[in-house]
């Protein structure tokens, strides 16, 4: 018998998706991002200077962080400090190559852009509820800097989001949430730009193995969910014709 | 000539409170807690155990922790890591004692409430919000233990809550913004309870000295201040009169 | 143009693979694997105990650490201290995890096997060597574990084996060496067993992005050079067929 | 009934005061200071350059380090190590904001003075005496840059004391020792100048709360105990006439 | 020609030692050891318990710590903190192996004693200071400890004290102040017992090497200087015939 | 009755002693040292600049670093992390203080050379085995940078080379293994150059004392041993004549 999803949605189907910009005010751009329970505070900021393997190049960079509020899932976890776990470092490394594939660095100039993802809630896709919801920070942190007169013309050359997708009792399920994400056999990140292209991609069997048609299925359903966030993103971003340099 | 609030208010007046509950929903207790431009979001959870110098004794602990986001400021803050600030510490320190003060710790048994403050926006008045709203939600998740029967009465014995005050150009101003912070010559930060009692005043002259007069008069505005504020916290606790145990 | 391989291999061609035993004596099992100029030293070693969420249950565990000498690259490169970087710390992650994939760990008890892959010289593909050598020092401590009494049954579920493969000027290429590997727009990692079941695929563009028919004639690559690897690594196995209980 | 102070003194009566100068010779201040059985040895030190906060405006700094050894109290206390605790950091902070009060860093130019206050022996007190008795090694230490021609005039422009006052059983008491130190109900450190002008107070409610009348009992006992402080510091500084520039 | 000693000793001569006891009053033991201008606060605490490798062996040990206030010397040096450098750590383990070489340690019973020696004011020699004067102390801790019953008959089976010697212009020279110390060619620190049995012996060429002769001149002097530091730590320890058991 | 040794040499015996050259190829030297079962691989690597208190000085400086895989010894050995133990920071000052005396740090230049001595299976003598080895590497390392013209002329201006010697049941014996120097009494570390003078002797009396006499014989041994050392190092060094420039 197949996998009854605990929230009714079909294999196929997406929770729904939304972004809250201008959260915060102070910070050039704060997008609340919610993808059903999964809720990702996606703030970017601007500073001079790049990492040192950069310096005299010309061109910028663009790095994440990533964090989990204590209070974000039903036991309190603590923070992390002194060292990072693994995990988190996964995700960041992971968030940061992402994004930075949906720009020109050379447009940045010598500038840094930091996206810090801070899980509010925590309901599982918090790396790809991260990624999809920092691109929409990302567009309006530029357009703010357009705006300002920082940057002379945009750097975004691409669109980029990203989908989880799982294998449960051997049939592909879209957007996984915590209860599907712990009893996944197969846990799979996809992270693909606006041609469908693929980015990243990563899976995992959690037990077993999986066969070269079962991973077909899975890049099939998250194909079809990173087409329509594709799509609300552009509708959040007001600007985007004017932003996108593709 | 004296100083001219940048918002418009009376040298007494306070900036709008508001206490937003289960702003999150996983955690026991969440309100987001704003005070003008300040956004605190404060969480309590439980764990079973205590300190070590409490194993045994049958008492329960409350502690704090205290962190603002990076994209909380104009300019984003480093995340502290590998240590924390003096100035973190002090205010983590300063929040579980008041809080502390409002319960009886043998009612709550052999836990631990750990109350997360993490700031979203500041404009000053961060750790005055934090233990103001702080006690809204400790109120929160006492009635939720109860609800659930962990507790079998509930441990608050008094009721708590904080302010700032300071002088400009010598007069005293209360519940200052950052624009005022940044020029007090006197930053002061009172707790008091629910008969106006202190629980802790802390006061530094920024620049000069001041003197037992104006203390006093610093002390006249906190009491006027925590007065509206200890009414905001009742009416923001539905069930008040059943959790007070005063 | 299509690329040409500095060491004159075929597109599909791997490095040649040996894998040294008992190369150090101390160590229940070392083994010296190289992979063409890549050279990572795999020891397996046995404790009693697990990690806190296996107490009690029965099930043993096994991890990894990954370091680089400092004299493994023509640059020397510090030892990570105080904090591993996140590349080292995904390395560890996923060599425990595929490893871990090979065993049964209710036969293994109440004991961690930790594998240290440390790597004596770097010609790219340190990870995928690791896993693939691993395998075979881990074949070596059971066996030795089970000629002791330690164990009485083998844990030894499956085979697990792994190689990279590369886009470069948009072909496939099997099992890259660094020149190659700076050089690679899509960079695979990809780990499978004895079936050809799938444990884990891990790709990255590293500019531009890739189609899913490229990454299709990525895994046919990458299958191939697995299957030789599962041959290689059985011929270095002597007692294989008593080990195997798949 | 009233507390009996365990020493035998009156409510309102100091602990006997002492400042030994030239304790040690290489520091170019090392004055122990002794308030009853507490002992600090307070040094001064001078550095070229300042705080990056203050490069290049011409002014200088003041910072605070404080420790205990750990044979100063009856169970040896371990060095603070990996992290300073949130206590002495709050300690070190305050020694610092005081002591800047009786300075013009401008006539310090784009030197760092630092005070060390190391605990030789605690009974209660410790960080009222650092201040007490950092206030005459830092009058010393520019004595001698003064003479040394590193200064040209004093930066000297007030005078700082300190000292504990509290609550047992009710009633305001001078100085606490260990003793009642633990006892006290309420808890003040009181930092004055010259003209009783206060530089900063905190009073924390260890149980219970206090009222705005116990506040000024303890104010004027403290301000008291202070106005006998800074005599005995001008005692203790030969040229106080010629350094002070108030 | 010859080195003329900056303080006009002779080359046999050792400068001035002695031993301040009772120099605070909270610890078991708290000895002040001067020799010449270097200061040292040598302290003796107990704990119950031992380290893991003596649990359940009824066996006691002795632990050191050594650490520079950052007053000691003309320039203030910082503290060490998050790592001790590899000369503290050297000097730690050497005082304490050369004093655990004085103790019967199966007479302590599971018990940790440890040394704290604090050095107030640095002119070279500190380290044999630390053990000289740490034997003071140990003797002094030892003694009260049996007055308390908290053990049955004294561990103390040797006598323990330590020197410095070194090579000035090819000459040996005795117990060198800090002027000599950064001049010496060869710098040897001895540590014997009552019997002028070896315990530690260290020499170190800070420029070229030395003879076997040279060597046997330098223990040669660091035996009379031994001599007469045995001496004096009998002197100073009032009841030492009823505390050795040698 | 006198002790046997466990592999049956003579009591003035050195294990066999091997230097592989080139063992890796990436790192400038790369010497795999092998005394016995002991194994260290000795490297030596080159960076621009020096430490800041050489800067400017146009000398040039030599640092080591010493650690232990994991599997080098029977029972795994966790990886230092976050500190080094105080046994580390000692052999790798020993290592560093050791070779530089071979060396006219003014012919370096403003370079550091990096001796890594990773110890790959330890059967005692690991640090004697590091110097000896590593003055093989760094031979090595200087011919390699005189043919690439880094170098005018050599810097090697001495012979290094280091053995342990111990007192077995009273009795001298050379260059002991782990069985040995666990049970050793007295266990020395001696360091000589081509003149047999000394560089540097720690010796340590693991239970009692040694004698004037008996140490007297150690060093006799050490000295026979160490001028076997020096042979076979001058014999792995092919171009020694052109290198030394004594």
């Amino acid at each position: 018998m197949a996998w009854q999803r605990p929230d009714g949605r079909q294999s196929y189907q997406l929770r729904p998706i939304s972004f809250q910009q201008n959260f915060t005010r102070f910070a050039p751009a704060a997008v609340l991002t919610k993808c059903g329970d999964t809720q990702v505070l996606c703030s970017v900021s601007v500073t001079q200077g790049v990492p040192k393997f950069l310096e005299g190049t010309g061109k910028g960079w663009l790095t994440a962080e990533y964090r989990m509020l204590p209070s974000a899932t039903p036991q309190r976890q603590e923070r992390e400090f002194l060292k990072l776990s693994g995990r988190t470092q996964e995700i960041q490394r992971l968030i940061g190559r992402s994004l930075r594939a949906a720009l020109d660095l050379e447009a940045i100039g010598e500038r840094t852009l930091t996206v810090d993802a801070d899980v509010l809630q925590a309901d599982a896709g918090t790396r790809t509820t991260a990624i999809t919801g920092g691109f929409v920070a990302l567009a309006h942190a530029i357009s703010t800097l357009l705006q300002q007169g920082v940057l002379e013309r945009s750097p975004i050359i691409g669109q980029v989001a990203a989908i989880s997708v799982g294998l449960l009792q051997g049939e592909p399920f879209l957007d996984l949430n915590y209860i599907e994400d712990v009893r996944a056999e197969v846990d799979f990140n996809v992270v693909m730009n606006q041609q469908l292209g693929i980015i990243e991609v990563q899976g995992t069997a959690e037990s077993g193995s999986f066969s070269r048609t079962q991973l077909n299925s899975l890049l099939d359903f998250a194909q079809k969910g990173i087409q329509q966030l594709l799509i609300a993103q552009r509708e959040a971003i007001a600007n985007w014709n004017d932003l996108y340099q593709g």
